[in-house]
């Protein structure tokens, strides 16, 4: 086949007696699972549990670092400065590193999480400090990022190989940026529309912005979400939706 | 030189904002570093300036994983299953285990904390929980454990290399158990006591319990500790006196 | 009616993004709610809503503090002092009362939460402390504890009303303590069972014990479960079996 | 006398086995004590304890809330709602409050902290929500602010009775606003400077500016601070200069 994707989607995003998603099953229709590290979501025996469930299902393992701010799950925005988010990320990385280690897998990429993900889009700094962790803990780990944004340029300048990762439920702006949530389109709710973009966006590597603009976009990976009532349909669906458009999925580390 | 023994002490015990220890004088008179890992003390950022520290004065590193109780500096036991010691431990390991190699350094070895060690001391199931996790995570990893005690026996059991650990400041029960600290004999307080009774260890291999008994004792590892007024004039007493006695400071992965 | 008896059950036990409970619903079938305090569950939005949701419902309102291990749901024994627990008890319950305050309503109860519940009723000191810091906020509170408990005559020593607690769904053991859950008939797992024998207690203030002994018990409140797929159904089935067995639901202020 | 000024500390912010601060010999130059109610710093016990240190000292008590965020001290701006902001200082409130009501004293004022506090001066949304949450925990606390500020403001308007604060060792900007710390001149070391510029905003009401204009303030209350090595000092320093200079050392509740 000639079409290529990498679909991704938050894991291990329990705490303790609080159960969250339904990983289980969404790991059957997914390529790449970014798993919480136990700052804005996880805890070690889940990070342990999300782990082996994702080798079993032979799903690429991604450490999914966010901000320490358990009660806000990480979707605040905090004035950290890039050392303090350099450490939180090396911190965090090695906690799911281990867990990896001890279950004999294999540790394939890292994604931020929430706040720390769309501050990083803003900040030259910031997406530089959140590369030199990810190089410095393991060279050889694929940094994901806003698909052409200051992360991806971050680690390329690195060293570290990237993965531009797109978004099937949010639309875009003409400069590239996703519409934040809080702008009244910021969300494709129809499935059929969402998952037409997709195969459009990986074909055809364009898509159509807010202010009806074309925009290059490139689509190594694409998120989607596992919490929601409609979330593990989707996931089916777009799995599905994407293998008859001839679009295979393949994990994102025999793409870029 | 023919008697060597490790001299150990707890380090990067600072929070945030919060300061605890002596951690760069102390550096000068160890030879290997216990790096709490943020649950217990300890967060990503002091776990990278104290690596950096530790690298910079050639003191070996070890991670230093405790109980989930901040408030409680991981010193109020918890009754935690095995499994979640297991996961405690992977996750600390790891965390620390990055910035160890983000330093380009190398981690010798892992002591658990406080309760989490105290636990330990008098439950199979916890020994070798613990033994475990870090055998997963690392088999070239060296265990730390009271001497002679059940964690030792289940590092020994499980392929790792186990450090005997003895106390300066601590009296021993005749069936090698340290006096709890509830007790009134428990400390030694006199330096020079202290330090005579560690020689004795070292070259005799013997100690004189409260009961009056002497006990077989293996010290492959002393433990200092960094806090409190006394600490560093201590820590240079005895790392003078145990030179002065023909005992030879070695970091412990050259001795066991 | 001549029989009353208050039905209470843990409430505002979110967190954050993570949802437990029905407490809406539940609360239709309740007299009492115990409001989670942010250390073992809840956190300040999450106790502001309950609050505001239990008063709609014409539903009395307790604190329900906890031991400080969110990621143990509380339900871990720690090893802390009496002085600790004291603390941790002030803390929590004037946390809730000011969210009631700021509501306009008033705060009947405190129950205390899981471990610190099973810990007081076999200590003494515990117990007594828990009752003194709650005395020591407002002397007109009631205190919940195991019906015939340490921490009920602890509570009566003091000075405090106290609401004997008695359990639809555990057995007793001949000396009124209830049959741990890691014994096989800890749990009385069929509605019915579990329902006769509430009446009975209620009616009889009686009980047959799993030794086949009957033990004379005081049931000023029952507790209810807010968690698991049948919780709202049981709910429901107590609610109006209570009644249809000539038993009336009454806020425990108006009982004991 | 004529001219009066209350002079307030950031007290009780160790956590417990880290200590911070001289509380107990800086209690002897303030009259009112901010104590800090376990977010940003600061534990149950340490409360306890530093509500009945206070009152031992006969100087006023202050709830201290501030923003989730321990390991930053509470320092780091969040992009919190006005809701959360309401949520997190009721609670921090009645925190505290319950050890004020259980010493038997009597709690005077709350004082937001650090970025909780900053935020505020900029923000119409979360001074109104801060002063919305004294007002419905207790009408009769006086609420702190930047002199001048929004959150005056917004005390006011809801019916608070409100403390203008100025700092001895910042320098102002011709708006009222305090020249942010990371710029070269925000900080006035030396103290004789310092003490003469707090006589002059108390007895004149007048402050020169940075850019050298003059600019009206109201001095009720005056924050110093009680961490770093000249804190005492400083402390006993500024308490004997205001008497010298006729200023007499008021609670808060005296004087506005």
């Amino acid at each position: 086949m000639k079409y290529k994707v990498d679909v991704n989607c938050d894991m291990g995003e329990s705490f303790g007696a609080y159960k969250m998603g339904q990983d289980e099953q969404i790991l059957d229709y997914i390529t790449s699972a970014n798993i919480a590290c136990g700052f804005h979501a996880g805890d070690p025996s889940t990070m342990r549990r999300t782990v082996k469930l994702a080798m079993e299902k032979d799903v690429a393992i991604g450490a999914h670092p966010g901000l320490q701010d358990l009660v806000g799950f990480g979707r605040r925005n905090m004035a950290i400065s890039p050392q303090e988010a350099y450490d939180l990320v090396v911190y965090q990385i090695g906690a799911l590193a281990a867990f990896v280690q001890a279950e004999g897998g294999n540790l394939q990429h890292v994604k931020p999480h929430g706040a720390l993900f769309n501050m990083a889009v803003s900040s030259d700094s910031l997406s530089e400090a959140i590369a030199e962790a990810v190089y410095q803990v393991n060279p050889e780990l694929i940094l994901f990022g806003l698909s052409g944004s200051r992360m991806i340029e971050a680690g390329r300048k690195i060293g570290l190989r990237t993965a531009n990762e797109v978004f099937s439920d949010r639309t875009y702006q003409k400069d590239g940026a996703l519409t934040p949530r809080t702008e009244p389109q910021a969300l494709i709710t129809d499935p059929e529309e969402a998952i037409g973009r997709v195969i459009r966006m990986v074909k055809d590597q364009k898509i159509t912005t807010l202010q009806n603009t074309e925009l290059a976009i490139t689509a190594d990976t694409l998120c989607i979400h596992g919490d929601g009532v409609t979330a593990l349909e989707f996931a089916q669906n777009i799995h599905q939706s994407l293998q008859n458009a001839g679009i295979e999925l393949r994990k994102v580390h025999e793409i870029v």
